[in-house]
């Protein structure tokens, strides 16, 4: 959507990894989140600022494509970017790349919700960062 | 496929909730795998004997779709069934219920890999138990 | 203290394993807490109750000793009792049991805590019934 | 021991929060494994090459004092130091800053078992390097 794309480095823990000797594949969930908080801070404000005034992105849809392993200490990057915006919704998209090689993909629906757990709209100065696209 | 489906119940534990209050959204693949492998204990075999006879049944793709919450404590019962079943290759559906309504669906498809990690075809009586559909 | 002890099964799932091939030694706290849990729960009140009357358990210590590892799709036992009990604390013994051997051993030091993070007593009726000891 | 400490700064990810809307207790653990995993590798060798030599650094005791929280977000800094060395055996402490106070702290004791799982001695390129102390 706007172009921009964020990488987000993640050092695997030990925690994440499962008798299978790889990253389990629960774990990468996680990444996308970590990686969308930091896209957020990227681009100019905090999820979790957004939260303390009342917002909150739930994930309403996710999918996820694996086609390589990782492991324990592997430094991931994780490519994030906003696939979609609108006023009420957004998605993004991540690569998970491990020494120059997409190892899995996924994206992320979430709509916005107040305190009250009602579909609203993302606040003006929120979507207008995202919309100017300033990185 | 088969038709046959399983309910598997989970406790939600404190652990799997986040900060909103709810369950973490990377937490339902972990109720997923709890669900395929009573899935498939329940169907006459274990997933563990199966990766102890050197079989492993990768996730190579998960879709989640989230409807509703959960929280601690909370008594989810997992409507699993077997979707798809090829001689290398299935797929699982998931149906996450609270108090009888759906709160999340899922779905991961999983290919067969020896030790080795090639892709190898399911073991013949593991497949036949599977195709007989004899819960 | 109390004498009474419950003891709670726990099926080892994936998600709780390591690259080791064994659980995570940072899974086990997780595995106190759904014990304390069920504890509560078989005691005659539920946890989730206590927090929803404002007040929270909050862990203040906790000490794990590991003697011998589990791994996935063991169903392991937590025999849980409760080692002090005062007004405003109390603790938990916890010993992890895999086929009749005691694979970890583990204690958690709890305060009583309300909505404000005050430190309170335990309301009466709690302390009533874990003081009575009907299990 | 060796009186060096390293600090290992540590992001929160929501995964990490539990619904009392901070860290969640069985957390700490996993911070402790990254906090030494940076300290192995800022001394000079990684973890990661001693388990693929055959060396692993199980586990055997954990003892965890919670004095605060902390929350999504928050850049927490973990002061790592080695408490004890010996052949066979070693030991961390941990103490988990938010803002310059600390929050938690921790110790946990580990013994050197190679792949059959028998306590064997630190390799000594291994032990030299911790000796000698070299930041």
């Amino acid at each position: 959507m706007s172009g921009i794309t964020i990488e987000v480095p993640i050092r695997v823990r030990y925690a994440d990894t499962d008798r299978m000797g790889v990253v389990y594949y629960g774990t990468y969930p996680t990444y996308f989140e970590i990686a969308r908080t930091e896209y957020m801070r990227q681009r100019g404000f905090t999820y979790r600022r957004l939260e303390e005034e009342g917002y909150f992105l739930v994930v309403v849809e996710m999918v996820v494509k694996y086609y390589d392993t990782a492991t324990y200490d592997d430094l991931l990057i994780v490519r994030t970017s906003l696939s979609e915006l609108r006023s009420r919704a957004l998605s993004f998209d991540y690569m998970i790349m491990k020494g120059g090689r997409c190892i899995a993909e996924g994206k992320t629906y979430h709509v916005c919700v107040n305190r009250e757990k009602r579909v609203v709209q993302l606040p003006p100065h929120f979507l207008g960062i995202l919309r100017d696209g300033r990185a």
